[in-house]
């Protein structure tokens, strides 16, 4: 598994909500036609609360089965379109790619509870 | 459910391979402890092959139920020492907190085997 982390900063003129609907609602539709995607999730951000804010709105997770799968599906028409329309609603767009995850816990509240 | 996504760059002094060793066998081992967590993992980047990368060395994301159990667990004394540990392998560390996660796709490669 090889997993794409995308940085994103909204689009100045755009409110977070507009920026999430547009996201969510008409980026995300186009994005998920790229071949070979396994996985993909958004995360708005909100309010900080005491932490140190970072300088993005929001992260897209991204995952295919490997770097070769990777590459095809970034090499697509399907990521042509997709990525055109990332000029609609962000300034700014950045990447991670991680080959190395190590996941510490993992549960979810059902689970505890059971 | 509330996820706090914190972007980490390594330290300075440190190879890839020791930022990553130290963040999984030490830090990792003591953030854990933090109450409330409901799953913490860690992303280290490699190559961003032709895309834009990020000023990040990795990514962890670390969930909570809610933001009241959030707040609660970062104000324990767990998240003193843990947050003490930082500075030996980190050179800045920034948060995203979303409320807010869009599923687009999830599928592992055993379901569609399947």
């Amino acid at each position: 598994m090889i997993k794409l982390i995308a940085l994103v900063k909204k689009k100045r003129s755009m409110t977070v909500g507009e920026f999430r609907d547009y996201w969510i609602n008409v980026h995300a539709p186009l994005a998920r036609k790229i071949p070979g995607m396994r996985g993909y999730r958004i995360n708005v951000a909100g309010a900080p609360g005491d932490m140190t804010p970072a300088p993005y709105d929001g992260t897209a997770e991204i995952w295919f089965d490997d770097r070769a799968a990777m590459e095809a599906g970034l090499s697509s028409p399907e990521n042509d379109v997709a990525g055109g329309d990332v000029v609609n609603f962000t300034d700014d767009l950045v990447f991670l790619v991680c080959e190395d995850e190590a996941v510490i816990i993992d549960q979810c509240a059902a689970e505890i509870a059971a």
